[in-house]
């Protein structure tokens, strides 16, 4: 069931609507255009030769019995890439260190992971291009590895670099480690914190990286021209953020290159690195010829980056009456085989839906011999989330206080500001919990093995740079340009709110995303950020339009533009004897009396604020196999306001069960020699559909003010809780505690069988 | 030799500089994209059925046989186009009569030329397309028909159109006409002036169509969605036109048809029409694939627009000085099949130049059964100025007066105004006719058999509509994007607009055509207005940007914004303390400290000016064959300011070779049944560089204070006199005057022969 609770009782024309996709159709007919949908007239077909190694020098690339095959084109290695200095500190919080992406593109020194990428090749076919990669020879020696954070962060593991030091520590440490740095928050007086408690319960958490499972593997085109221009199609959330990547990589000039984004096949955070774009750029200027590179899914899972595994620790202290006063965390996040996994969304997730006034966190970002992580939806926050939840859980339950009364107690209030020192302005926080508590599902009977489970899940939104052009047409019709590739929904919510402030019908608007040539920088469709943010450049452009029309209709009555107005898509005078003018008809005027009408937006929007999603899941364990079933999902999240409902919907359930794959399955398999041995769908197992209940949602409308609407970005908060809330309900279910996801059935059922895991 | 004259002495950076071509090497090299070189999956090819009949009735048409053709996946004829109603007076200077345009795509009713478009197919392979065209079987009634303008506008002619009456004569006529208007022009008291004359030259003059012969033929590929949207990606001089005709010729919303523009092989106005687009659109939409159609070169002859074939009149009378006091001219413009020759231009073009008096101007646009006109560089201009140019060279000889001195006494001034009535502003007509009496070639002996030859051209230059997104990199390049097509180096002139006012390297901008989807409305690459228009729109733009760069150098340097001023691709300050911060330096802090930073102008411009261009050449006709052939070409001609002087004269010499063509050889010949028997390169000769000598410039700056660079437009100027020139020194040297054009021969031998033609 669906629910919507509009709690400012607004009127619109079209935000809040159930409107017809704009992508449908082509989505359902098979016509739209993914990534390996483009054809080039005598393009080539690129192929990466990937290591067998999970660390290993290399001492030696041979590319010339590949080179001499008769339909190879062209090879690359990393001679080819340029190289790049190291960054210096201070670190910003998002590292575009380039001498570690040139060396995640293709291996320079040494390989650092089962997959990683060594040399690439473009010939005429396939088969010849599969046949050149087999032909290279490289000469390795094989180096011990490391797998897990919590062991790569040991001082005598493996070390992937020797370059690297320790950051955030003193003293400053004498010898390289995997571990890039430390970084930690705090606030009030922890020890007085703890000793004030009455309880005190303190948890270990393990988890395994998980890969977002994108449906589209990652595929593109290349074409570069001798001019040094290069025009680059390709499946990604952010083609101006590719396109900046390879210029800065490649030293290029940003503005000659050309980046189409391709319809999305799913990216959730997966799609906003560059694997083998500058690989293809360095092919096709070799060759002189288009090269298309397509992932296979065993490319997908050995080459491209999960979310981060991590190894946790909470302790967290609270008085008789539910009060936490103390609580600590501490978190270990592989990063994979390069620095720069989510630790400061770690530490900001911890804690931040509780106005606790002593607390600390600390987050290690270790390097491991895994492939460099990627964002994956609310990156770093769903693990943090899953060790602090759980532990309030058993808070609650030890203190024999109802869990959503202590959250209600212990919550954070508008005005108030996250672990990490992010002010919030007005949140639906404790509108969320009231509604959790009132909800049905919540008082629900339960059934034998089942166990209700509960978590709440706080993100802090994106705002960010987004660029919109905005041009009404000759016949009324208007067509909005975005830089946002379109992957939850986007081109529907541009279109409403487009339809909205002019106060026409939704089939007025044509929502597109342009390629890069003539729009402005705009930043991925990442973080939650694109409603809020792209929106609102939306909204911007729409206005200028708006303005312009009214001045047109002023100049066309030759009355003061003050005295009109826009109302319901036409433009008003309260003067006497002038009937008002549609949209259509000043469209039809606009450019014999001026000129074409544009609206332009160029912004980097904040006040994206804060969002809450609390979820409830009922799961039924099988005692004799272990294997959890979800039986009855509900999310219950603030929206700020949703302008497509259904899409909101659809995140909230899509995140969900995004939650439920981490909780219950997904897991990399590695062998001792540190080779991926799942790289498949059959083995990687993610939820599918036979599996899963329908997921019921009630979305809160608690409107964002830093938005005309309300907005507040949807697509993360609703997996932020979920692994908390399953573990929780199996732990329920089975009345055990449980530290280490998956929850598979062999580790339930050994938890069943011999006590409480806390971690592996 | 190429000269160039800057009469305002100013010193730019790229302004007037010869630089490389940002198009260049994809040219050379081949990669430049053009009309046949997209290829999409699946894709069909459509064929088009055409008439081999110059006039009948359409009795039946059946497609049954080719539907049933295995791989044929489509078929349309009139039945898939939506019909329009009839056009309503008043008329327009500009005719969009989708009436006309319906049927001049797929014939309805009558087919009105050999090589009209009756069906149209879309097969999987072209065997198959060319077989099904074969298939379909259309039952004709032959009529009459009539191919010359002046023969059509008789009252016993065959008539093409029932319902067409002539307009802009009285009494209103009673019976249906070719003749689809009169109009005409008139200023003083034209018999007074004749009365007042010392002598009268009356002469009358004929000339044939002639083909814009661009090498490219129209191809396009069309790709239609289940949703209504279309993708269309065709060779073409203005996509955003191609977009509005498809719209509304198709009933499809304007913004959910995107167009994108191919490089292009030449244009010269033929490229600025609807052929195949609705077809290929319609066979999209019926076989759910994408359709792709490439003419024949007898494809482009038989079915696409020639510049009107003439028949005029011109009477002029002078006093002994040299003072011309009357001025009458007539012209028959065929217009093809449907109406809309350029009548307009043709009534400003016969004596602008001058300041007459007394003058009257008519022109008729006349249907004939040939296939429907467009505009060719200059439409209507050059062979009303053929007749002018040769009375006026007349009456110097007569008169005795150095045919200079006779223009310079008659030349109209600034502030004066056209025959039309459009107002001059500062022109440059003196400086160029001063020019070329100080031109060496002006007095260079002549050999045996050799006459020289000058003629004057006037064009007024199109402004209009023209828009522009310019965004700043964070790389500090920037990417100029313009929606206009690039068919003679507007690229280069945007680019070097943008780099004078930014003050930077030349290759930090990009310039960039983009498609429909995300830029404003840009009227056609047209008219000589692009470098004015777009350029205003490109200057626009840029000095936004730069205001934003100041203002940000103001931010950062925490000073108010008017102590920044922006200097050679530099914020400074006069302030002490601040060293100056280059465009790299502000665009990499843009996006931190605001957002992207973009300029954007949608303009209707006016004021482009009129400019002048003179032509010397000379000829040696051999009086045993006929055959003339030029031997010297100089072209002195105003351009304001030449902003990219390489094109500026490669427009001059392309346009005088195009009129050298028009003069001398280039004409359509048909059977008696109304056939065209030289739809082909071989046998429709235009001069090729063996045929010519290096033409010679000398570009005038007399800059047009209307445009910051004082532009004036340069691509039509150059063909207006080329034919007057041309004849003119064929008259000279076989001592002979000549009407009729082209000067092939077999007519110039006739003419040695038996004295003076005067028309055919």
């Amino acid at each position: 069931m669906n629910e919507i609770k509009d709690l400012s009782k607004t009127n619109y024309k079209w935000v809040g609507k159930r409107t017809r996709r704009p992508d449908g159709p082509d989505k359902v007919t098979g016509r739209a255009q993914y990534g390996d949908d483009i054809v080039m007239p005598g393009m080539l077909c690129g192929k990466i030769l990937r290591s067998p190694h999970a660390h290993a020098k290399i001492l030696s690339i041979d590319t010339s019995k590949a080179e001499a095959l008769k339909g190879v084109k062209a090879v690359v290695t990393h001679k080819d890439i340029p190289d790049h200095a190291l960054l210096e500190p201070p670190y910003g919080p998002v590292i575009a260190d380039f001498h570690d992406i040139a060396r995640n593109v293709l291996a320079r020194e040494k390989v650092l992971y089962d997959g990683h990428a060594v040399a690439a090749v473009a010939a005429t076919s396939e088969r010849i291009a599969s046949a050149a990669i087999k032909l290279i020879e490289v000469e390795y020696e094989i180096l011990p590895h490391v797998l897990d954070p919590f062991e790569a962060a040991q001082p005598d593991a493996p070390v992937l670099h020797d370059h690297q030091f320790t950051n955030g520590v003193t003293p400053a440490p004498e010898k390289p480690s995997n571990v890039f740095r430390v970084v930690s928050t705090e606030r009030g007086d922890l020890e007085a914190g703890f000793a004030d408690a009455d309880i005190i319960v303190e948890r270990e958490f393990n988890s395994k990286p998980v890969h977002q499972g994108y449906i589209e593997p990652q595929a593109l085109i290349a074409s570069a021209s001798e001019d040094g221009a290069v025009e680059l199609w390709t499946t990604t959330q952010g083609h101006f953020v590719i396109r900046g990547l390879c210029a800065r990589l490649l030293n290029i000039d940003m503005s000659k290159i050309r980046v189409t984004a391709s319809e999305i096949g799913g990216g959730f955070g997966g799609k906003n690195n560059l694997y083998a774009e500058p690989l293809a750029i360095r092919l096709s200027q070799k060759s002189g010829k288009p090269v298309r590179m397509v992932m296979s899914r065993s490319d997908v899972f050995r080459g491209t980056g999960p979310a981060s595994g991590t190894y946790s620790r909470i302790r967290m202290g609270a008085k008789k009456d539910g009060t936490i006063v103390a609580a600590e965390a501490e978190i270990y996040n592989q990063a994979g085989a390069f620095k720069g996994s989510p630790v400061g969304r770690s530490l900001d997730s911890f804690f931040s839906s509780y106005a606790i006034v002593n607390a600390k966190a600390t987050a290690y970002d270790v390097c491991v011999n895994r492939p460099k992580v990627a964002a994956y939806r609310a990156p770093g926050a769903p693990m943090a989330t899953l060790g602090a939840e759980l532990t309030i859980n058993e808070i609650a339950e030890k203190l024999n206080i109802d869990p959503i009364d202590l959250r209600l107690k212990n919550a954070v209030q508008d005005g108030g500001e996250s672990l990490c020192g992010v002010k919030y302005g007005r949140i639906g926080l404790t509108e969320v919990l009231e509604a959790v508590k009132n909800h049905p599902h919540y008082s629900a009977p339960l059934k034998a093995n089942q166990g209700r489970g509960f978590a709440l899940g706080y993100w802090m939104h994106g705002g960010g740079l987004s660029s919109v052009n905005a041009n009404l047409l000759d016949d009324g019709t208007v067509a909005v340009a975005t830089g946002n590739p379109d992957i939850g929904g986007s081109r529907s919510s541009m279109r409403v709110m487009a339809a909205e402030e002019l106060g026409v019908e939704l089939e007025t608007v044509k929502p597109v995303v342009a390629d890069t040539a003539s729009m402005g920088y705009s930043h991925l469709t990442a973080g939650s950020r694109t409603t809020f943010a792209t929106g609102l450049a939306v909204i911007n452009s729409i206005r200028e339009i708006i303005e312009k029309l009214c001045a047109l209709a002023a100049k066309k009555w030759d009355i003061p533009v003050d005295d009109v107005t826009w109302e319901a898509g036409q433009a008003v005078t309260h003067r006497d004897g002038f009937d008002s003018l549609t949209l259509k008809q000043l469209a039809g005027m606009a450019t014999k009396m001026g000129g074409p009408i544009a609206g332009h937006s160029e912004i980097n929007a904040g006040g994206a604020g804060a969002a809450f999603s609390a979820q409830l899941v009922d799961v039924e364990v099988d005692p004799e196999t272990g294997l959890s079933s979800v039986k009855r999902y509900t999310i219950i999240q603030d929206a700020g306001r949703a302008i497509s409902p259904d899409y909101v919907e659809g995140q909230m359930q899509g995140g969900a069960v995004q939650g439920i794959g981490w909780a219950l399955n997904e897991e990399y398999f590695y062998d001792d020699e540190g080779h991926l041995l799942n790289s498949g769908f059959l083995d990687y197992r993610m939820p599918v559909a036979s599996d899963l209940p329908m997921i019921d949602t009630v979305i809160i409308e608690v409107p964002n003010p830093n938005h005309p609407y309300g907005v507040r970005g949807v697509g993360e908060p609703p997996l932020v809780p979920a692994p908390a809330a399953v573990a929780n309900a199996v732990e329920n279910a089975i009345g055990r505690k449980l530290g280490s996801l998956p929850l598979s059935p062999p580790k339930v059922l050994a938890a069943i069988e011999t006590g409480t895991p806390r971690g592996d």
